[in-house]
């Protein structure tokens, strides 16, 4: 065993100390709840939760059907836009304050199948967008946790739960995970079951998972694909990774641009081709695409919720006032600019094995009044790929600095193996 | 006016009797709920709907809303896989018996602010899948309706409501569309928010719409789409319809093949140019990718119903047994290969308005154990391509022959333009 705190342990680190008799799943929820009695009164990460007698009482109630499961009765987090049957979900929306879905999100169902326990609802932004909730950075109380699942990337980041699930329909997952410092993924468009997730955009959502290590996605992807094994290949050392970096696509901060080009030199001391993406323009464009298609859809998609604009920030009016003035004609024509630079993409050097790029512009602003920007993530977000961050590297003031790996549309596998080798093999990156 | 019965109106027909003082929206309820208690007993198209009294209060407790509103208080039928705040929905299923959603699906709040009104939930076969339900084809009460939208289609056929909601993941509107003798409508996919709209398979739901003329199609598109103005484009004649005979997908009986040579033989008297897909061998792969994706994908989907066995039929069962063994490279490849010929297909001839083909292998079998065959909906939809389905052929025993127009992904309005062309130029096809 490591010397990590029991509520410190990797998901699949906790699994094995589990089934090694190291510990016991009881004694990792006791440490993940001492963890939410010191830290939640600050991070505020929880939207609404077990207390620790109805968990363990929960967990005592069916405590062989967990031990003999795939996650032993551990806890993970849902992003409070995912509906549960068991706990409201009011999408940070003063409208549905008390709202009660009568059926799971097939995602949670899965995870409980799993044995899984959720032991709570996360703080999201209002509908996943960009009004905050009340969520603070647990590495700096100050600055944002990024958003919009604000709440699961915290609650990971600061060992509260080893896991939870978020949703991503701009930058919701790979920002927050970049500025609480933590894993996020996201996986390709299309690859997850979405019933039950409360969509924005039909053609941009995703689900995602917040983790400690790639190993963790990997096992978490299993269970949410309904697959009996965890994919087993080793992890896959990289030949070339195309480099994009930020500030092709939008303003990066010196912290960012410096700590890019030392892990591009880090690569190549491995031997890693690192040739730099040169139509960056081309993927510029896809920001403006994604933010059209975006507010297009999420106007459609807020039917019931835009007749009451009373309940809704400034902002999220602002999102809907300008979907509703998007003419067809230009929804149309972003979303076939989006599918022609997806086709171009990987056509160009068919050797690139994933794309590197910094996940935000920089360590998470100071304030909790706004999110942080999401530009980074527009583009492959547009394009339905799926990408992972990965944490380790830091600013001067110690606060987290997120890179993100992109792979291929459904070859989430591949990523994640060449996301598994970074961070056990790449300095800054390794856990 | 036309001499149609009251409740015989087209929902476009209708709206012009009230706006012109020839009817009132309550005469043309009242009308509706006539035919409902004529019929409802042997056609059985209802899961749960509203008393006339309910309906009129609620009509006369909102009259200046209605009179000022698009769809006038008019009734639409709402497929029992949508989900309704006001009427449980129980999505045909015996686990979800008095399952009551606490939100209305977006397509549902968008067609009530327009002014329609739910008069209620129409039966669906089981998760929209093969098991039927309880309605008969109301054009001969031995024949099944079709599903998986069956009592939207017997709903809107046997004139008890103008229009109503319906879904398709392989051949759910189009089928019951043209066994029944209504006009179906299925959007690209994507092309609607899905919001609430319970999934079968995330790569293959679309929203489809019955109603009695492509017309009201293209009104009732627009309401979906929030679009304030119905497409006042003139109905577009083709110049060139691709014509893809069923026998090179599956099986179609003579009195189908019959009809379409008929039809195709109209259209070139017309001065249309009608070529015959040679490829055809290409589309009928899609048939086979077609149930990969649609097993693999339901099978993660219904992870909650799938623990309750004892309440699911025999085909739902086989089903998920086929789902749970598709491999993921299985899938993969599936999707592969959709997407490899939805890019070929209108590659081989830009100049093709359209694509003709059966919308069924023929008119509506005999029984009410099972909905017909769906293959000759599988490949259109697999590529995630707009569809109508055109009533008015008929076999020598008067029961409806359906025919479908294929249109380009994401091109909903061309077809519908076409379609209208069609509908008011072509005998057979005309109202």
């Amino acid at each position: 065993m490591t010397d990590k705190l029991l509520n410190q342990l990797s998901l699949v680190e906790a699994i094995k100390a589990i089934e090694s008799g190291d510990s016991t799943a009881e004694a990792i929820i006791n440490a993940c709840y001492d963890q939410i009695d010191a830290r939640e009164p600050q991070v505020a990460a929880w939207q609404y939760s077990l207390t620790r007698e109805q968990y363990l009482h929960a967990y005592h109630a069916n405590e062989a059907f967990f031990k003999g499961s795939r996650l032993k009765g551990l806890p993970v987090g849902i992003k409070d836009t995912i509906d549960t049957a068991a706990m409201p979900t009011e999408m940070g929306s003063r409208l549905h304050v008390g709202r009660q879905p009568v059926d799971d999100a097939s995602c949670v169902a899965l995870l409980q199948q799993a044995g899984g326990v959720v032991l709570g609802k996360t703080v999201t932004t209002e509908f996943a967008y960009f009004q905050p909730g009340v969520t603070a950075n647990p590495k700096n109380l100050g600055h944002t946790p990024g958003g919009s699942s604000s709440g699961s990337a915290a609650a990971v980041a600061d060992y509260m739960v080893p896991a939870a699930l978020g949703s991503q329909t701009a930058a919701s997952v790979i920002r927050p995970a970049a500025y609480c410092g933590t894993v996020g993924y996201v996986g390709s468009y299309g690859e997850f079951s979405s019933r039950g997730i409360q969509p924005l955009s039909q053609s941009l959502d995703s689900l995602g998972v917040f983790a400690r290590s790639v190993d963790d996605i990997v096992l978490l992807r299993s269970v949410l694909l309904s697959n009996t094994d965890v994919n087993s290949d080793e992890p896959m050392k990289p030949k070339r990774i195309l480099v994009c970096p930020g500030s092709n696509v939008g303003d990066t901060d010196e912290d960012m641009n410096a700590a890019m080009a030392e892990l591009v030199a880090q690569l190549q001391q491995q031997g890693i081709e690192t040739p730099e993406l040169d139509s960056c323009d081309l993927i510029k464009r896809l920001v403006g695409n994604h933010e059209t298609v975006m507010a297009y859809e999420v106007y459609r998609n807020l039917a019931t919720e835009r007749q009451h604009p009373e309940t809704l920030s400034e902002s999220f009016c602002g999102l809907l006032h300008e979907g509703a003035n998007i003419s067809r004609a230009d929804y149309l024509a972003a979303l076939l600019n989006i599918s022609k630079t997806a086709r171009w993409l990987w056509h160009q050097d068919p050797d690139i094995d994933a794309i590197l790029a910094p996940a935000a512009p920089g360590a998470a602003p100071v304030g909790l009044a706004a999110t942080g920007k999401p530009y980074m993530s527009r583009p492959w977000q547009a394009m339905g790929l799926p990408v992972v961050t990965l944490p380790g590297l830091t600013n001067a003031a110690g606060l987290p600095l997120g890179v993100q790996l992109i792979g291929k549309a459904r070859d989430d596998d591949s990523l994640l193996q060449t996301a598994r080798w970074l961070q056990s093999h790449v300095k800054g990156l390794s856990l």
